[in-house]
């Protein structure tokens, strides 16, 4: 138990520092985490992504003839099973700024004779951002599978509460009467879309990027297409036509999007909370929280949670398209700005999906009354 | 001149109210405004956009038999020519919360006998929000437009000055010298995507808003699908499936897209103004502005002012997307916080499309050194 | 009737713009508009105070005896009525991104022989930081005067309804019953900690700004104390030992009250839209706004709208946050953004001010029930 | 090392996470994290804070004559070496929005027949905020020093390099010569600010929460006063004379004196950023990072990192302000928002400190030209 550790839960070192992130919190972890979108976002899988495009570029310079098609294959064999040491990628990135050079330079070493075949060419940048781009593939097929159980359970809800009668209100004052059914297509319309958002940005972001050290890739040249080919087909990306070491626009959508899926739920929790008042009780959800000082409370944890999360990504949002203003060849303050911020709002976004989920998974009632 | 005008300088009325807007202003606006996208987005053009969906939907109350063909006709008439009192707008917006109640008691009065077939049956979202789309696609016309001859002024950059030498620049530090050509790529390709992007949204945001009074189409039944279809067919706007009163994804989406556009061209004047600087000298361009302590400085102000329209929509988009938490049938806050925003947002875009074509065309030389 | 003249709504110039702002807009500025926050925000009381420094300026070279006492005296009474023209403000700020050199060019015209003893030695940057901070003065004391006012609706309201029975909710659930005076405490407690930071924060902002050029005051030397005694004792600010050209922190500072204040009030707000709900019916207010379909409505207008402006200033402050960022002697790009944002978030937090006192005053009931 | 340990990396449970959080993560960390930020911050020290709170809460229900003093006394050391279950607590948080209800439950566990003694009369916000003033103390007494250990670092600078010229830049081109003491005072002005404004600000955070359930203290009464004296002196805090459950002012005004502390910091890495391009050579700074596929550069990783730092707090201070609308006696959404955003902003405000500090250290040369 991490907090009962005093040595390891005193310092900032990579192994057992005291999070502060709700995401990686002991207990508030309890309300924010979400195992499978940490998991995808974890630094574990960001190295085997970053080790999966070294191996992948090691092998297309021998596809390429840049190097010896055995050296090729060997090097990509040493990056593959490659276990970094911690300390040494946390002190270069503290040096770089990034952690590839010391990577790097444990790869080659790691590799000996076989080092000439390992990252040369290529540059820091094409490694992260390609693992970003492996990132957001996995990221968004968690989002599609949530949004469709989302779509599941609404339809549920739907199926057994639709034609119940309750209280329109606008601007928070009772309008007319309508239907359960009516308030939940209200909530499930924007999910149908976000899909067809994803499917329509998903070439947008889940492309290779490989430009080497300026973004030209002249240190490629003059194998850089077969390159770029070969580590498209190895990585199941698409080979866009053009360095997009400074073009983030396609970041910036997708965490547009996150911040669409969230505020959608944010709008379906506010009603669930209002709903759940005493004194309208449109609605029943078992499960709720107590208070330490009023035991009889049933307060809507869940619902007030997707409120909290979407109000945090539309937050986010804005860093992110500030990133957009990434100068010259690259930008290391932009950069970074991304990698405090993206990881955030697609757990923010994947935890209100799940919570949403769970919500509706414990509405026991819904309308009935038109008071 | 207005500011020489005390008595309308000095007091808020709808008639030369002291404009604190920088798009607005008096000799900011030199700077900020754009006349086409004001238009778009004057009071005059929403205006008549409002009052497009009313004659729209008093023609349809007769195309569906729910008002005498020719009561219905005469009604969209009267509608059509219609001058508004303003200051029974603005004094029924300060009471009502918006000007729709005020805007159909006067075209009642002025329609007399005619009164019936106005308005019944829809709500004051219904105009707004279709009024909003029609608006959005003057607005998506004109920024096509802009990003096609963005494009056109980027080309002609590149054939001009592509070949000559500059040196990349990565952490804003010399790296390895690249082409010109290079650069414009980086500018170029997400200019590219935000045409296909628009593209793709459209049908997301140039939609028909129709509930009426609680969302459900109630009070129009059973004729809402008639009176629906016949005003998209007027209006030319989709026909969405569903009431998207609370569901504000789409125009929250298209915030994003005006971001992405201002966030892009931002990039390319921090990338100027680096370009610029004295010692480096990548870049010349006339009719700077000066400074009146330094009649020598040839201040690069389109490409900062590009940098601060890139940062403003940053900002506000956050805004827009704390929007989409729109609590149940209709939320007076969060809708009002769009009106706030929105057209801010759109008219930062389209001046910095305009102002990146001028900066463009006055580029007098690009690259040729690789210090 | 701006919206009935097409010749002057369709050109976005300086007389008679089509106003896309919601505080200047003619029907919107019915809901948004402060005619006081508005005037001190006016273009005329901006340009007022920029020749009030220019004014300040050369009797400051007279008495610094840089310049003859005469010319000097006769220099600044030239300013002093001073009309500029327009249209060569707005072209002048679209070539050099300020207003500053066309008007200096058109005051040294009209000052003819005199010219020497106006603007010599100063800068863009002083003339309108300086006029800021006499705006600055004016709002904070507005601020303080309406601060005054709604602790008195607040504490009138208290006096009225403060020992009826309420529901205390807590995570929007009935928790346990408290009284009005309760509610209306954690309302007021802010209102009193706004008006000590007010004071604690004038001197931070309400203070000259003089540099010259580079921010050094080189070209005023060895006057340059003198002259800027002189300056800061006529229009009574205070004389900072260094010039803040680039140090934005008091700005930046200000703009946090003012959404602190919006914020306080959007958490009145807030409580006053639940509590007007029916099925609640904590709160009655009288005034309320019709819906065009449903004229039995009720709807919390000026409650919603303290909402609206409380999410408005938060959106707003990042942007002044971002501008801190102002790079070496002055960031053209980072001031901009100030000039963007701050009169729209000063107006917004004036505009709640006054709704929220307005709100206060056509509350009829409070309280009365524990349900 | 977790990296490697895959059964505690791939499960999001209390005990070694997969952490996403720049401060957290294991390499990442070697740029973002701060020791002793995170250590205020950490998981441990919350829960000490929290404990104090309750132990203090035991003695002053003592000192209050609820209980029997040596009932309370006991209570409170039981309290004072409790070592919670940390699953239950996480399962908690999950089930009530917040661990108190959890942690009360083991301490009564814990306590047996001295149970009534714990909490009885109190809230989860008390505990909760009480300890977050705690932390807050702690933390600005570590802004304290490190504002200061800067200020002697600018002092040194100035001291070794302050008479060097400098070629004073103003909207990113070459205006007039300036000296680095110049562009030093520029960045040291708004720190010693800074200083004054936590000290204004310190009372208006570090003060007792104390309301009970529904933020009356009605369950304390008539020993309330009383108790809320004992408590404040014990954790020598501020004693308010009112609850602030709901008037998060000094929150929001504490966040954002974080955000001028890095937007100060990241207009100076900035400014360096600017200095160290070559061409320019304003400044030599040693120990710069190293690049993959360039190792000849020295690129300007801390002074980059100021502003990634600084635009990040800029983006989040929104969140805080949204966060204001706090609605009627607790609000479990906007509570926990301010639990996601000011723990990053406070390590970033002092990681930005400390980075600036080392900055200045690495600093080897300042001016000498005014090209």
């Amino acid at each position: 138990m991490r907090i009962k550790d005093d040595a390891t839960a005193r310092s900032c070192t990579s192994d057992g520092a005291p999070v502060i992130s709700v995401f990686d919190h002991p207990w508030l972890g309890g309300l924010f985490a979400d195992e499978d979108a940490c998991e995808i976002w974890s630094p574990d899988r960001q190295l085997s992504h970053m080790l999966a495009f070294e191996a992948a570029y090691s092998r297309a310079l021998g596809a390429a003839d840049v190097s010896d098609a055995k050296t090729a294959t060997s090097a990509a064999e040493v990056i593959e099973t490659f276990k970094p040491d911690m300390q040494e990628l946390r002190d270069g990135t503290a040096k770089d700024g990034l952690p590839i050079p010391a990577l790097v330079a444990q790869l080659k070493r790691a590799a000996g004779p076989l080092a000439s075949a390992i990252h040369t060419g290529t540059t820091s940048q094409d490694v992260l951002d390609t693992a970003l781009a492996l990132t957001l593939r996995e990221n968004t097929e968690l989002l599609l599978t949530r949004l469709q159980a989302l779509i599941g359970q609404l339809d549920r809800l739907n199926k057994k509460f639709g034609t119940n009668p309750l209280m329109g209100r606008t601007r928070m004052q009772a309008a007319m009467p309508i239907t359960v059914s009516d308030r939940i297509a209200a909530w499930r319309a924007p999910v149908e879309s976000h899909r067809s958002r994803l499917q329509e940005l998903r070439p947008r972001v889940e492309k290779l990027q490989l430009g080497g050290a300026a973004g030209d890739r002249k240190q490629m040249e003059p194998n850089a297409a077969r390159i770029a080919r070969a580590i498209a087909q190895t990585l199941d990306l698409a080979e866009p036509d053009f360095t997009w070491h400074t073009a983030r626009d396609g970041i910036a959508e997708y965490a547009g999007l996150l911040s669409l899926i969230s505020g959608t739920l944010g709008k379906m929790g506010q009603d669930i909370c209002l709903m759940a008042q005493q004194g309208l009780d449109d609605i029943q959800v078992s499960g709720g929280g107590g208070s330490s000082a009023m035991p009889h409370k049933q307060n809507p944890i869940l619902a007030e949670l997707l409120v909290t999360l979407a109000r945090f990504n539309a937050t986010q949002l804005s860093g992110m398209h500030h990133a957009l203003v990434h100068e010259q060849e690259r930008s290391g303050s932009a950069w970074a700005l991304e990698w405090m911020i993206l990881p955030q709002m697609a757990v923010a976004a994947s935890r209100s999906l799940a919570a949403g989920k769970s919500l509706c998974e414990h509405v026991t009632a819904m309308g009935g009354a038109t008071k």
